[in-house]
């Protein structure tokens, strides 16, 4: 008799149910809300996430949550039935531990932050904006003492984005990482003449360059039955259900890179949740094992395979039929290093794949500082510029380039940063375990067939869902736990060829 | 002390935010949703319009609505906390007469019906369609009975979408503009020569006429920082909040009307949302008085003001200037009469003004028969026939151009029709108002400037939203309730003047 869990699966698809509004809220508000809307949508997303948060923290969901486990308890620990039960508890536990008054709190703060800063960055103007991020990081102080942690309070943030993580272990892997990136960027740097991407930067038709980005979904194996492609400010993904997972990209119109890339990037999330099995819809077995986890799929899709001489070589025709002005007289070799082109830069989201863990590591080492209490938010700006010029020797002339440039601070989003590296590294894992699987990879890919890779991450990543912890995933997957290993060998191959090393 | 009253908004806001919601999973499904996303759509928006009937009927729901009452008792009548209780107690009353498990099967069954309906309408399969016809007239017949009434069971419904509106009431007025429009119909189709139309039946470009139509809405005085125009396959309106009000139209390259008209006509319904007092915002007195006072206003902007000869005469430069070719050569008075040409037609969404009314007339006469159990489904192609005979003098080849070529049926929209007829009555009530007030009306329009008819019914309907029954609203603001007459004087002057009678 599985009665408890039952009740329990119809509780989950009215969170679910009210989670799928409020994601076609944010969705639209990103793309097609008129401006004058956002007093009205703010109302009605409050009242929906409060409404999802009441169902999720009921006494009665909780009742059936113990009850439930009960049922599952003799099942195998394996089975869905034992892992959803696993699942809801680590959130029903977490979502328990934070009184709606803290919650609603946060999100109010964190949108007063978000408009703060928004004004703010243009203006350089950190000094009105400090109070609000100390503010936001008081509060992300004590929604990590009331969630608990044992080696580290930022470990209680980092859990929520990448269950089971640990601040030492990602410091391990960072350290590990930095260190054998360095001598890499050093080399590269003496000899940034070897790639030109000039004419990556002239003028392409954005009607044209939106086209070519649905043509390179649908060649990745996006299903457009159960999605679409949206323009907004700042491309993202977004899952209403199983069966409707939209991206949305940007389009410069005077930048190759930026349109293409972005829909490959998000290509790879969407896939990730297109790919989800059905039997977990509605329940919290429903979406990617981990933000990590997520990263690497987009990473995947948009660095190892968009930006590789195999798939390359069999797409640039595509792409130079897309632009013959602009690409006519430029060979596979020029375009393939040109979007690789390597260079220490000052905004994170316009980084290359060598340099773009050093911005992240240099966040995560400010939010850890922050929350042991040795860096104060006052002199935020010159520890950021101070290891600006020690991780990637640059240093920002403005805070808009430099410590001001991400929403994720004002957004309350700490312990959110590792993750994006912890994608790139898992991405190489995952795609090193898929080449030794499928013996001619390389070479179906050089004849532009992404189903094979796209079947293996299906069979391996996507078919577990939320089921197990991403360290235990990536080990059934790939038979070994983190290693920076296989993302260190990819770059020193890649980039040694690329620049002659 | 209204602290009931004030805790009781607060259950209103949760509600009107579940309604927000809805109503968004209901824009995007017309508009941007993938063709494959249906069945996660459906369960969601099952989910969101359950939540809002629970928290509508809850028992504490009703405590509030007791206690806030008595609050409320000593206001004045016409006070907004004392319309709001009236309002709040009409809908909770409705709400809680049907049990949850009808509202659901009635859910399910008119979805169904709807799928059958779309199967079977393109084959003429009316044997088929007819068993799910039956069960939703069936539930139709026990919802009515449920919610109580006292002269004519089709009262109940006629309640739902006119309150206070009697069966006897809509037959006295259908039966005073039926009677007295038949001379005209047929005066008219005596010379049905007169009005040549056939320029507007020719190639217009799609993206010429989305401009132009968002360039009338503008003129209209639409505000497009709080709503947008998107296509779909009907044209609707569509209102999330006080601040979103969104409206679509479709676009028949070969056609100009449809477009146009469609525009201008969901326009008046937006115009009317948009213009709804602030202060009612997440309560029951947020929207339009009745479906009837509702329609008034679309009519208003399509034919009174879209349709007038005042207003074409400083509009029609700008379709012209759009249209070059199609209408260089094409003298204001032509377009006029061609976009009024009058003529008996089978399909009421095509109908012209004159003719419009006797498909609804036809429905109601149908509906109520049915209500009063003595016409069968069985029996209803062949008595729609006879009344399309009897009424318009056209009889359908087929089922589709005949009592299967609208949704209302399956969808379960009974009691609804009659609202079309009374809007087009009302609308003339509220413009002869208008001009009685407005002494320089007419000639504004001449001069394409439409604020001060639109300030008129800001003032003098939308302002009220959901305060007054529709028949009080309107004799407050017309010193009249329901009345053919004006209606009438105007269909005689406008189409006598047209076809020279």
């Amino acid at each position: 008799m599985t009665a408890a869990l039952e009740a329990l699966k119809s509780k989950m698809a009215v969170i679910s149910g009210l989670r799928y509004a409020g994601a076609l809220m944010g969705w639209d508000q990103e793309t097609y809300m008129p401006e004058g809307s956002t007093a009205g949508r703010a109302r009605a997303m409050s009242t929906i996430s409060r409404l999802a948060h009441e169902h999720a923290t009921s006494p009665e969901y909780g009742r059936l949550l113990e009850d439930a486990s009960h049922e599952v308890a003799d099942m195998p620990p394996d089975s869905d039935e034992s892992r959803l039960i696993w699942q809801a508890r680590r959130e029903y536990d977490r979502a328990i531990k934070l009184p709606s008054d803290l919650v609603a709190e946060m999100r109010e703060a964190e949108v007063t932050a978000t408009q703060v800063w928004q004004a703010c960055r243009p203006e350089n103007d950190w000094q009105r904006f400090t109070p609000y991020l100390e503010r936001i990081l008081e509060q992300q102080r004590k929604m990590a003492d009331l969630l608990g942690w044992e080696e580290h309070p930022y470990d209680a943030l980092l859990d929520i984005y990448e269950p089971e993580m640990r601040t030492s272990e990602v410091r391990r892997v960072f350290n590990d990482l930095r260190e054998r990136t360095a001598p890499l960027v050093s080399a590269i740097a003496d000899r940034a003449d070897e790639v030109d991407d000039s004419f990556l930067h002239q003028h392409y038709d954005e009607d044209a360059q939106w086209a070519l980005s649905l043509d390179l979904m649908e060649r990745f194996g996006y299903d457009y039955t159960r999605g679409r492609m949206d323009r907004s400010a700042h491309p993202f993904t977004t899952t209403f259900a199983q069966d409707d997972v939209r991206v949305t990209t940007r389009v410069d119109p005077e930048f190759f890179n930026t349109c293409f890339f972005a829909a490959a990037h998000e290509c790879g999330h969407a896939l990730y949740n297109q790919g989800l099995p059905e039997r977990f819809a509605n329940t919290p077995l429903q979406g990617g094992a981990s933000s990590g986890m997520h990263e690497s799929q987009s990473r995947l899709w948009e660095n190892v395979v968009g930006r590789s001489l195999p798939f390359l070589s069999a797409y640039y025709p595509r792409i130079q039929e897309a632009f013959p002005d602009q690409l006519g007289g430029v060979d596979l070799e020029q375009f393939y290093r040109a979007v690789n082109r390597s260079a220490p830069s000052l905004i994170r989201v316009e980084a290359d794949e060598v340099t773009y863990n050093l911005h992240i590591m240099l966040r995560f080492d400010l939010e850890v500082a922050m929350f042991e209490g040795e860096l104060g938010v006052e002199q935020l700006p010159a520890r950021w510029n101070e290891k600006m010029e020690q991780y990637l020797g640059v240093t920002p002339d403005t805070d808009a380039d430099g410590v001001m440039q991400d929403i994720h601070w004002p957004s309350g989003l700490y312990g959110y940063f590792p993750t994006y590296t912890l994608g790139n590294v898992i991405s190489l894992q995952l795609y090193e375990a898929a080449l030794r699987n499928l013996s001619d990879l390389q070479k179906q890919l050089e004849n532009g067939n992404t189903a094979p890779l796209l079947g293996w991450m299906r069979e391996h990543v996507h078919a577990y869902g939320r089921k197990f912890p991403p360290q235990d995933l990536l080990e059934r997957t790939t038979g070994q736990r983190l290693s920076a290993e296989p993302y260190l060998n990819y770059l020193n191959t890649k980039f040694g060829a690329i620049y002659s090393l």
